[in-house]
């Protein structure tokens, strides 16, 4: 990442500790970090912490990664070495960047818990928060560069897409598909993040764990994908059947299309994260769904798959231009099928823009 | 997993709960909870947890996960709706276990910061630990069929190692060594954990991040790899070298294959982990190179690439029959190369019996 862009995001991350009353802010290995500084050391069980103050932003590293990660970042490091333990090179860090007064501390919510608790512990009086108000809100508006890779991976996503429509047949397993998903990113150098191959009854849990179920003619298939392409992920759902379409099918597909057109329309900067919730919530409802619908309406996708704003029906978040999050409503019909359509849209000063070029129609496969 | 395995685990745990006076012991998705119910629900940032006391063992459950987790456990779930947020679910199941008045929290120390700060914000008075001495100490012995499916994994790594020594040629890329050995592994249904590919000066950095570095005739390459087959993961480094081995460097690999095979030897049940490192450790230093020999000795090996017992030269744990680790010293050599040589043992009365079959040479390759 260029140095400016690293010198500029510390600098609004320092701008929004002073604004929310945070003197000390601590991240392990993990997606703020990359967002930070461009790259991320090595994760494992060996406590790794960056501390940051207004003073200083030092690391506290397992002498195991420091040469290498010095080769990404400027930043100072106290290193410790796996027969010592970490305890010196923790104190000696928050000495550095003299957090040891801090009263608030901004913790990484997704760092391992030993990491956090290791500094907490160090800090008896200091009440805790998390990075939503900072690094998280920071995060949710994208620049040029970082949109220009979500849409070239959003891209990539709907050829797998493609791929997996051209394959299915009644007789291949879930995990069939998910293979030629997977392979069709890694042909362009996307690695997959997640494939949720639902046929038939299983298309009804919204986080299936894609198996060895074999797809039958007749078989509705909820297709959920996402890779990872030039550091960026995507994530798209869409529907096909094979052969011939469930009882009732098409009527469900037309509502879940008009919760996601809802929710399209109503997304622009000013509106509130629980608007667009409520707009396709409020459509599956009038429908007589509303139990039907599990799960919030979407969330945002950056480095991470999930990550704010998350579009639920108690988020104050007020969207802005720049922000990318998912569209995705959908209906569950338990031993029947789900039926889900997920769009990624990029907000604008005039509304959603989306990101696949594939229509949201349902494919019928396997002829 | 079969439902006396899961009956079993949960008892031998919660002895070892009062053994150790832990009244609560909280897990997140992951490991520790895959070892003791045979399953892992998916894991997002929503709030799940397990709570288990002497009395109950419940969940606090995101809705969306409940039906199809509910198809691998009869434990009861305090599910939430994303419209409505964790807390009341949390509130619910800790007082379904009778969790409030608990003085020790065991905290799965892996999971995530924000689900575990989230409980002990609720139990102000309490203090926490983490669990080494409850789940650690459990999961570092192996049952038989634990062991079966380790070794499995591991003789799976042989023939990927092998791939990648017949492939290797001077002007591919580290990055196509990966996919050889990523594609090896694929095709017997094994997905890569990790593979270090370290060609060149680049194998002096221990986790070295595999890229885009041409490998010369001349280069001694350092190739650490694993996967996961059958739940398990494997583990292996060997060597390499293009044609020609770099000057100096079979006196190198004398030593550090010393040092494998005394760490090796001193490898027996009622031995410290610290008596392992150290047999390593000894050895290399007294070669004069004990500056170069960077991180431990070795870790555990189970559901995780890296868990207890980690041989560290500050480790009391006394290594028991049924115990798997690795031994895997190495030395760096900056701007040269890096040689490290490991090996996954099975801890018997008799002593360590090594998985693999490969030997330790020097693989000369790319003729």
């Amino acid at each position: 990442m260029p140095k400016d862009v690293v010198t500029n995001r510390m600098e609004a991350l320092r701008t929004a500790m002073i604004a929310e009353g945070i003197e000390l802010l601590a991240l392990g290995p993990g997606p703020h970090m990359q967002w930070l500084l461009g790259f991320q050391p090595h994760a494992d069980e060996r406590l790794l912490l960056l501390l940051v103050t207004q003073q200083s932003a030092e690391f506290a590293m397992p002498a195991l990664e420091a040469d290498s990660a010095s080769q990404h970042t400027d930043l100072p490091m106290h290193p410790w070495a796996d027969a010592e333990g970490p305890d010196d090179a923790l104190d000696s860090a928050l000495a550095a960047v003299n957090g040891n007064g801090a009263m608030t501390v901004a913790v990484d919510e997704g760092m391992r818990a030993d990491f956090a608790l290791a500094l907490l512990d160090r800090l008896p009086g200091a009440r805790h928060v998390f990075t939503p108000s900072t690094l998280g809100r920071l995060r949710m508006k994208k620049d040029e560069d970082e949109r220009a890779r979500l849409k070239a991976s959003a891209l990539l996503a709907d050829e797998a897409m493609t791929a997996a429509f051209a394959a299915i047949r009644p007789g291949m397993t879930e995990n069939a598909v998910k293979q030629i998903v997977e392979e069709r990113f890694a042909r362009d150098g996307a690695s997959l993040e997640f494939a949720i191959i639902g046929t038939g009854g299983n298309g009804a849990f919204p986080h299936h764990h894609t198996g060895d179920t074999v797809i039958q003619a007749g078989d509705a298939i909820v297709i959920d994908i996402g890779a990872r392409l030039g550091g960026m992920p995507s994530d798209i759902t869409r529907m096909c059947v094979v052969g011939e379409k469930p009882e009732g099918y098409d009527e469900i597909h037309a509502i879940v299309e008009g919760a996601v057109q809802a929710a399209m329309r109503a997304a622009k900067p000013g509106v509130t994260a629980r608007e667009i919730d409520a707009a396709a919530r409020n459509h599956i409802a009038q429908a007589g769904y509303g139990e039907n619908f599990l799960h919030r309406t979407g969330h945002g996708l950056g480095i991470e798959v999930h990550e704010p704003p998350y579009m639920t029906g108690s988020s104050d978040t007020v969207l802005e231009e720049g922000m990318v999050f998912s569209i995705e409503p959908g209906i569950y019909l338990t031993g029947r099928f789900g039926l889900r359509l997920e769009e990624i849209v990029y907000l604008t000063a005039d509304g959603a823009e989306r990101f696949s070029e594939l229509p949201r129609d349902v494919t019928v496969v396997g002829g």
